[in-house]
């Protein structure tokens, strides 16, 4: 596909190098804080990217110098759709508890997008990143970030609980539970030497071009490998966070019994030994 | 409730900042070794903060200087209960198991009352921290410690594996099962460095006053915040740690499906926007 | 036993100290790669060793200077076994996926063999360890490393995930996951201040020397507390890892109703207090 | 929403009483056999009455006299589509296998759309009932049969393991295993009486007919009933079904936390002692 | 213990038999129906017994004749504690939604003691059993009834899902659950022969009193096996009810290592040999 | 292969009819009783059965006209082997817990090789049918018996809690619980009416010829179907009993994903239209 087929109001889109997409969050005014058109658009964007055999492995940042996101549009937020709650105003407890739980549901479908995308994902972080910020990257494969990021898990500072997973992806990331907690009890800012530390990002970067520059470079070089593999991985390190080692196994044993005859491995040998890029077909 | 509500004979309960509440171990001519008393006491203290809404968030420390705790009182378990048997010395192989068993899961209860306290629990380590020390930590939300921590799963020097909580909640503290294996197969003694690299801690500080002192301002700051969004925070973290993402999802939702209806949404922010600090009703 | 009751092709075994033994893999021409005789022979030699009272803790490293090991031998699987595909040539696509994943099977279970030791494992690792190299220590309890460790999930090269366990053990052993899927993604090779920082390793040392001294050291440790206690904590550890922690406390406790019954409780207790070692029946 | 609403080629829409859907399969020629348009508007149709406030419950049965369904047409999938190979001729066989394997995600994901709609779902079986039909009834909540069903698994007969949730639906279904895998692996027919006799259905009727006007007064008996109610009911049981006891006690708590606060309480009750039939607001 | 310490205002607690206790519902003017201190009493009741010596299998019927119960005394609910609401009026809707889930915890926690005691309980259930009757029976291990009995799930007509058990167990009593939804959704009355042929019941006898005579010989002779035999036996077939087949080995293996070794097994072999009735010790 | 590989003392094994094995349990002058020998056999037998390209379904029975087997010979076992306990007497208890424990997992994993065999496998009882009859049945997945079975779960009888499986598949077979659980806690005998009613069995013959009789026909039915499809349905039913709804759609997508690419489609087809018996190429 080309670039004009994600165009979409609130998202760059651009493919810097073969099989390479690369999403911009783009409303830089409003720190790239997210209103419903924004997650409705990423869902749709990476569920198509998901099948998009031009793409193999993506990038996501935020436009602008100060801020992948500030999170949620609070004031967007309250002032229209569920939880301004104006349409909802007529109805008893239950029925608007349930308006709300759909909201929830198609909210966090829109960001599990990302995770379910089957080609893996690399989230560049720089300048604010609070709330909805680390619901979106905690969704993404792997996190890189700028020594100016401001990380925060937000939400207990609007007096709710953060519900599009960060609670449930932070302590599936393998980040110390001590930390987790502690961040987002306090909604305290954290630095990225902790992000480091504990293990959110894999990765700090001077500035946020050396970041992006650092997230493109292994985005090709992903691309680079079959793609049958690639997302072959990606899934079964997903199913094997939430199942048993034995579970695991016999997963990734069922996954490559198909998987396995493709013309890949025989060229992914060959280039090898002639020590050249192999070309794979798409998927 | 008044201190005095929590007065006993092993634990001094102080509340030094509003909804703050100190659980100070207090037997320190022995190291804070635990009897018997101790643990049904910490349970029965445990459970009655969880639904008093004069108290947020819970700083757990030991008396003295020497140590947070030296773990089980050995020498006291080996003279009365059921460790000691005498009691149970005519019974066959099978009911003394049984027996043995039921004390195990009252003991583990007594610590789980930590765990499943509605509200956050931080706790603060120094000096000698062994054994049940450990088992006790690994049930609360945050851990931080001094510099002088001595830290060891001891519990293979005296011939069994820990039954108490370590075994089952290290692996789930997203510690690594490398350092988790070599510390509670060896008992050797692990540092604050260690802790804090691995993630057992969040926060090493230079003297207990110091590390205590760090624990009741990050207990102030929860405590500031809404205890709806701030209990719920910690049961869907909770829950996430036990579950597969998908249900992790679904279970905030649930949540906050009813949750989201509180008047510390809108407290939240209009005091966010005013830049002042908001009141919150009791929980 | 003796070492004689081990003896292999491609492994050597010895016993350096008391209950200690020590597995070498032994084929260092070819960088200690592996054909199909020497995994079916290591899931031999741990299943008998989990049942040897002579024998309670085992290290395992790599013969040679180069390499601990080099994972597959990709030529030998190519020209011969069920990845060859010669002999499956004339069968149709599903029962070539039949046969392909049956291998799968065997060959997981002989890697998943040094797991299920009743025994604790220790990996020393050393010069290239690739591709296999890191199914087979994710599988074993404490992995030490020396600086010059060339660490690469290198499968994603040859075409295929990675299905001998790493891709199912790392995401379990609390390495984070943003580093998990950069380097399972990439193939690129990491180091070993990258497996210390982010927890795949619990030790890097000055050389190989030192990693399998520090190595053996250990293993002497372990090896001089309580069988029974040593290898029910390795059980729980692994139990708890796959389950919920209110699963984790009821089974430990199911455990040591059994396990506690034991002479060793008291031996333990005499010769802590007497600062003397204790002698341990077998087991 | 109004009939019209949901004009499909192959589906017949009515609404018999308030607040009852009635879907009927409508390629009688055929005997309802499917092609890809049929399960993929089943799917629309299904998503798009879960969220229909002036349905409450849906009534599932196939027009004509001889089927409620054939199963899938094997002749057009032969012709066209994923199965039909065609347009994958030139892929590898792992690139066919994820193509077929995102074509089975697809079809699975429509006739999951009836489980996961959040109204209740009746099916009225009749005539042949092959294949795809047990797929898809096991999917409905409650399952009535006319005296003539020819049920069978039949998917064996065509050389594969039935993949549209027949395998996976039956075993939580808590029909007995040993005649589960008595007929999906002989393919054989089961009469309407086995059908009783173990649970897969609730009902048998005289005819069709009959079926039919049981289906329709045992919805409308629901329709009647608070829809907070009974959709909640609908969730906490499929929920159940999936998780641990503890689990589904937990989750029913959390559910009704948000739904009891429902003026159908009040109206149920009051309704009840009034002897007189309550109205409910929409939901 | 003597039936004195159980006396209750609402239970009426004999000892039949050699280790066989019956507790009769008593409040038979209201039709047995349910206030909060019957299940504040239950619990305790049963809690009590789990660990009574003198108990080994425990009987659970109605006093009267119209009624095993009619479920919630609504009335009384309307009126008093937390469901009615009174004392929360002022709360937020969050708060209030905590305090109900604080409620329904309780109650479920009051109801789950009956599952939750080491000994086998057998429900007789007659007359009306309605609601809670059905929370409290799908709790029980055995349940028998007379052939007078009339069954409900009774909470979708007073609006909200069943929460203090039945949507959650009745799955997981292997009930087929075309049957459950059925039943649960309409709240419709089903019959003896309907909940014998769906297998809530094992057994229907023509009187309350043929039914409580069969269910005190029934428990009499599970009171005459080894307790130890008996006690592994429930606990192993709750335990496997959630869990794969795979841990349920795990785990009776892990049960059976501590309670195999018991004079119970001697004592049931030569008895058996000698056509004698054993007597084992107490547990 | 031919019966000649299958020669054992206690077993007789043939082949009635294509692609379908026999298996006698042979030891009728002692009702079929297990002594370690038989199980071991039979675990030997079903593994090699497994793999063995000649046969596609495994009909086992018992010899003779008293028993399908009586359980464990219970006298041998008093004198042999580790339940003797001679070898064992002179280790503490915990030792002696270890020991017995792994003879558990052993007889249990002979019993389970019935149920990890990739055939199906279909049981005929008749006579008694005691204890480990029970435990090797369940592991079976068809189960067939004459009218003059004697069932019974008679463990408890000999003072322990069956620990061979049959209290964890018995659940997970679909049988109501409330029926399991009185069966298994008074080791009463059950009747082939009970079986049947609770799905236990789904079929009961007039004779043990009878039902052998349709074993061996339903066997010769499963073997002429694909034997790619018949073992991927074992596999998948199997599957999904010990996972979600959720889990075991993803799993079946995944197997058809490779085993949908056979000849025995089109074969199945061709045969299907022109009416005559397919052949398939050897699995």
């Amino acid at each position: 596909m080309a670039p004009t087929d994600y165009q979409h109001e609130y998202f760059n889109v651009t493919f810097p190098s073969e099989y390479v997409a690369h999403v911009e969050i783009n409303r830089p005014k409003k720190l790239n804080a997210f209103v419903s058109a924004m997650w409705e658009g990423l869902g749709a964007i990476f569920r198509k990217m998901s099948y998009d055999p031009d793409i193999r492995v993506i990038v996501i940042s935020g436009a602008g110098d100060r801020a992948f996101s500030a999170g949620l549009d609070v004031q967007a937020a309250a002032t229209e759709g569920p939880l301004a709650g104006s349409e909802n105003q007529n109805l008893d407890q239950a029925r608007k508890a349930a308006a709300l739980r759909r909201h929830i549901f198609e909210f966090q479908d829109d960001i599990t997008a990302v995770e379910k995308c089957t080609k893996p994902v690399i989230a560049v972080l720089h300048g604010v990143a609070y709330g909805l910020a680390i619901d979106l990257s905690s969704a993404c494969d792997i996190r890189f970030c700028a020594k100016n990021t401001r990380f925060s898990v937000k939400e207990v500072d609007i007096g709710i609980a953060a519900d599009i997973g960060t609670l449930t992806r932070l302590p599936k990331a393998n980040v110390p539970m001590s930390f987790i907690k502690e961040v987002a009890l306090t909604a305290r800012e954290f630095t990225p030497a902790e992000a480091l530390q504990f293990g959110f990002v894999s990765g700090v970067f001077e500035t946020k071009d050396d970041a992006l520059a650092k997230a493109l470079q292994t985005a090709a070089l992903i691309a680079s490998k079959s793609p049958v593999a690639v997302q072959s991985t990606k899934d079964v390190i997903n199913f094997s966070r939430d199942h048993s080692v034995s579970d695991g196994l016999n997963y990734v044993a069922q996954v490559n019994s198909a998987m396995f005859f493709t013309k890949d491995v025989e060229d992914s040998m060959t280039a090898g030994l002639q020590k050249r890029k192999p070309k794979f077909a798409k998927l």
